[in-house]
């Protein structure tokens, strides 16, 4: 199986019809009503200025792209160049990318642009870091529906640049039989009965079990995957064999860069991890002013 | 100096003009154009729910009326019953709030409730951290504009629910001039004779300084507030004493809850935090289904 | 496998967060910046209204909430009543429906009412039609992504009041592998297998094929369903045999009413229609007044 | 009098400023959150097309814009070229537009591109179908307000492309008065009378009628247009001499192609046609790829 | 002709589903992402307020349910009361609502409902000094396309309000064909002729004329309405004797309370006046606080 | 201190991230679903135009950006060329910009621009007329929250344009504490103590008085600008005498060109006039056609 983001296959870009849009919010937010209050009265209309984006800590970039909207939706006149692809590894003090052209813009755009790359590459090193921390397994790392409101589209290609993979989108492209859900639809046969009846061929079901008796009900009901929800790796190294292959598994709860390693070892196919998404620090990338002139 | 929420008074609440459209928004980004295909599958119409929403960590809270509105905007016969206010305390087990009514919409609701309430939790509990921190000084702590794309007004907001203060909300409504607009403007003396001449009189100019000249400079040139950046608590002390009143002092860096108090220590007015918006971890809070019946 | 809306498991409804706001835009749309000159110059502010929605034809219904809530959007005062639900049948003369309050509301918003009822109730009998004609083979009838632009998620709910399922919503909730991807990515199963190992557990893999040939190498590959192409209903058969339960076979290419069945009785699991969603005529439903008084 | 789109006097184009914002509502409904999955997965990104788009059937070409506009907006180098104005003919096989560039671009684009052709060349062929059955006569085809929610301004654009006029757009630019109105306004002349004194000066006022008794109260009124529902043509015949040029006369009710000529023979001044834009088949167009290389 | 709002016939409402986006719009435009900071920081949560609405200036009243809006979307537990119809005089000192409610949401909704309130009143005021002026001549008052971006549909209303009619309410209800049109339409008679082939039978046609044999082609054209430019009274008065009832005569250019009695008094259909939507200042109208209780 | 916009620093522009969506929105209210029927119907494809924007009436200019891009939105081959910049005087006659390219784009945009242009440059105006009648003053002219709903960006900027300087921008930038609040909230000394404590170090807090008695107490509890509502020229000056330069100084109320000399000379370092932007009248500016070619 060959790597999400190989030298022969770089991550697909993020479409412009999700990314401008978003960055028009994120520049509105903040000019508001008033503009760049600082910036507009103070820095000459003839300045010039020319930046390198450079990350101060090791990581993965995400984001590039709605960074460097930023810059152009502010001047169209602002020329950018990318030294690195998102998906690619962020070393501290070497540029990922340029920026060059009317000082007001540059230092206007700024914020919104490093806020958006800092937070993406923030999640997509939270990702890699994981995913560095199985290499050698077979497991993969995904993600889950514990998101920032609104940015769903951007957090879930993060994970995608730092070598994860997504899980379902959101409510409505795949089913996620969790225990509430079998509580009320009469066990885990019915409610895996009643979701297949109903939803289309495209539609894969995946249950959440906590038990191995739990489990071997999820595979007697037909499960495309099963969620094995705080097992330890031997619980899980028993649920894999049980399962024979007969399902996608996937591991969730306290998965952390120093848990993960033995919980792949376990044979699972995934692990879940919701803090990827919804604790991952921003990643430290800052902005070197290479030629700033009045 | 009271208390920003102290028992006579209560944070002001989100407006609702601002509320709606952000969990309109999220459960749309949720839903899609499939809906909830497991919960509208294999939950009965009739079965009904009632859940209590519980912090598992300690913490401080915000962001409970974006989470309750999220229910109601799913389905506007659940009911909700509010138990602690935001800015107050999360104690693990002890619910914050009550959700009742149709079994389908609660379960459809509650990851976007969450998603909600969790992070701003998190900016909440990371901020009242340094709060707590520092208490006993004279200092406040205050935000940047580091904060999510989309999300500034309930981050900033958050804040103010753990017990900081917010710095400018955007680049319209403030001054804050720092080392790149000293460059092209000729300056800290110029520079803030410029801005001076042009904004409002209800506009602040804040100037970035990184030694005891430049406060000088600024202080000189008749800055409202200074930003001390990077300083030790040894220089901060001594810049303090050197603005002597005449300036509001803001130190930023590096500030985290183990060098807050030596930082407070100092005599600043304010410690800027970058991290409890960009960075701060989501609160882990859940929900306690106490009935569910089909 | 029970019916997708049997007596027992209604159709689940289209969430307020997507009928609202759509709603809202085609009001906006009919009522301009002149809102309704002819009703609001001639009707008398006290008139009132009484009517009943009344299929013309038979079919099946589609579209009442977002019918309903045009009366409620232009005056919250009216009052309505549901007779019959989406996904029941529509019986020329018996009401669906019924609509009262002041007069100038109800006679403003019908349109837009019966706009919304007609094309998604179109679309639903067409969808039966089919369904009724593949009725007591191993069949479902599946729609796919031929829709009127902006309409996606009323034309999918539709299609599953008539009976139908879903395919895939978009291009982001499932990959379906056509001619033109393999003839890029070389091979069929180069294709599938580079699919497979970028996108994620929870994403079925589909790929289209026009000979048998091509179904023995997605087969082979891996694929979770083929989409066998204007393939005859004998072709259609030997392909089923050939899958022998290994994929979900889909049909497409010419279906109607009238070659439904044979198609059917090929044993696949699905016939895709794009014509009942890109289309299907209107269903003819009216209003009768009961009452309508100055 | 010139036919609307005389070899001297193209059909206008419809106005950036509403084509880009549908085809961006498009598109973002297409790609949902997670992008086009088949194409970005498997795909090159070297991989350049070139299409043409073809019909399959032949008719009336309406919405050619939103189509390249789709291709544009999903990746601006991607190269189009127009062979058919909108409002031309669709001959089977002959190209009517060029599409050249990255081959995900064109991939991912040309679903939406071809629903909103497809869409809107239905209804400018179904109108010319009914255009071509009266030719010969006096009378002109107009549409309805019976069109799909949200996209008006589009359908009523391709029955002018379909040789057909239009009705007035919504309730704000022509008062329509129906029995309805009449009813609770006292009468014709008090209706007739109550609008005239209200509205503005540029706006029309027609009358629906039934009988010839209705038609004389409705000219003794003043009314500028009539509308003769449901009159076989011999009534209608006699309504037109009624008429004798005092206001405009349009028949509807039951007109197809085959009903059709006989009405316009009656000397009517109008035929309108609610099916053409709520019920008319979608035009059978599609894309040959000339090159598709990795 | 009775007149536009007599007693017997009050001006119809806007429509909830244009007022309700707008005002949400203007509140957002004034809390913007900090809120109101006076009073949610000094006026306690228990604070209760009764407040009239007040004109400190006669005239007109428009855009009450704007202003009413205003404080119940802030606030759903505010009441309000409407003592005078839009439409209605302006008196000094008579309050023309009530509002009561909790004191933060009074006083902070209060801005955005007066700026609404005040600029459409001061609109009909204006206009009803115009009409007021011309009453007793047969002349009615319209309005034109200069109206303040974005807010058409309500300055088109508030001319209603003060007892005027609406010229068309923009470029795509009502053909206006002026000097520049004509000049590469190949004069007025292929102008006219040009447009009547190709819109619809609601829309109706007018020619700016400048001179009397002007008029006469476009009488000769079939104009359905004549405007009059700058013509003095005399001129105009020949204008109508020449028109004869053929078509609708408009008088436009430097039309002013003070100038258009003789104006009317030439016998003309209409007066269109540019200014009363772009430069009506202001009505005054202000809140007197009957009770304000912390 | 130098000018607002002197020689050596021009007026900041509007960022397009604002001005393109207002202007967009106006083009579509404009439009509405008929598209400009006069111009489309009569205007050769092959029409070019070449226009000069030209003031007819002495002011200043705001606004030409938005109208120029009302021009370019409509088509982007309209060419577009600057000769006076916003802020710039206008004198009638002379051109302030060139637009040029196919007739009909220009014919159809040319209203938008007009509207955004005129009304601006009417406010530029208005607050030129007060900023030259305090010349040689102290004193400086500022704007208030007293804007048309929609718009305050453009019309605080206009006031920029027009060489004022801005109040805060809504309820969020600034603290305003009026007599209400100082009612319910204990008294001035109470009341500023409450905004102290609770906001943030940028906002700046200002008192409203009538009195100076109630001035003293304003200054005692340290506002950072006072509002003397009301006062005579004497009281004013006493009021400057009494503040000593404790606080900023705003005199408010009754202020006009005529007023505005005297309450300058009382030495306040602010007027601020709410008619400058609620009743400013439109400045008259047309546009001549250069050449119109068929």
């Amino acid at each position: 199986m060959s790597a999400p983001h190989s030298d022969s296959f770089a991550l697909p870009p993020l479409s412009p019809v999700v990314v401008e849009p978003a960055v028009r919010a994120a520049l509105a937010e903040d000019l508001g009503t008033g503009g760049d209050m600082t910036t507009d009265n103070v820095v000459p209309e003839s300045a010039r200025a020319e930046i390198a984006i450079v990350p101060r800590k090791p990581g993965r970039i995400a984001g590039l792209d709605l960074a460097l909207t930023a810059f152009r939706l502010i001047d169209p006149s602002i020329q950018v160049e990318t030294l690195v692809r998102d998906g690619g590894a962020a070393v501290p003090g070497q540029p990922i990318a340029l920026v060059s052209g009317p000082g007001r813009g540059v230092l206007t755009a700024e914020r919104v642009a490093l806020n958006f790359l800092g937070h993406l590459s923030g999640i997509a090193t939270a990702t890699h870091g994981i995913v560095t921390a199985v290499a050698g397994s077979h497991a993969r790392i995904c993600c889950t529906r514990k998101t920032t409101p609104g940015l769903r589209v951007f957090e879930k290609y993060a994970v995608r640049a730092g070598g994860g993979v997504n899980h379902r989108f959101g409510l409505h492209d795949g089913v996620l039989i969790k225990d509430n859900h079998i509580a009320v639809a009469g066990g885990i046969a019915a409610t895996v009965a009643a979701a297949r009846a109903r939803v289309g061929h495209m539609v894969k079901i995946e249950v959440e079990v906590d038990t191995l008796d739990q489990l071997e009900e999820a595979l007697a009901a037909g499960a495309d995957a099963v969620l094995l929800d705080n097992m330890s790796p031997e619980t899980l190294k028993r649920a894999v064999t049980l399962v024979g292959g007969r399902a996608v598994t996937e591991a969730s709860g306290n998965i952390t860069v120093e848990t993960a390693p033995a919980i792949a070892a376990s044979g699972v196919d995934l692990l879940s991890v919701g803090w990827i998404t919804h604790s991952a620090p921003c990643l430290d990338i800052g902005l070197d002013f290479r030629r700033l002139t009045a």
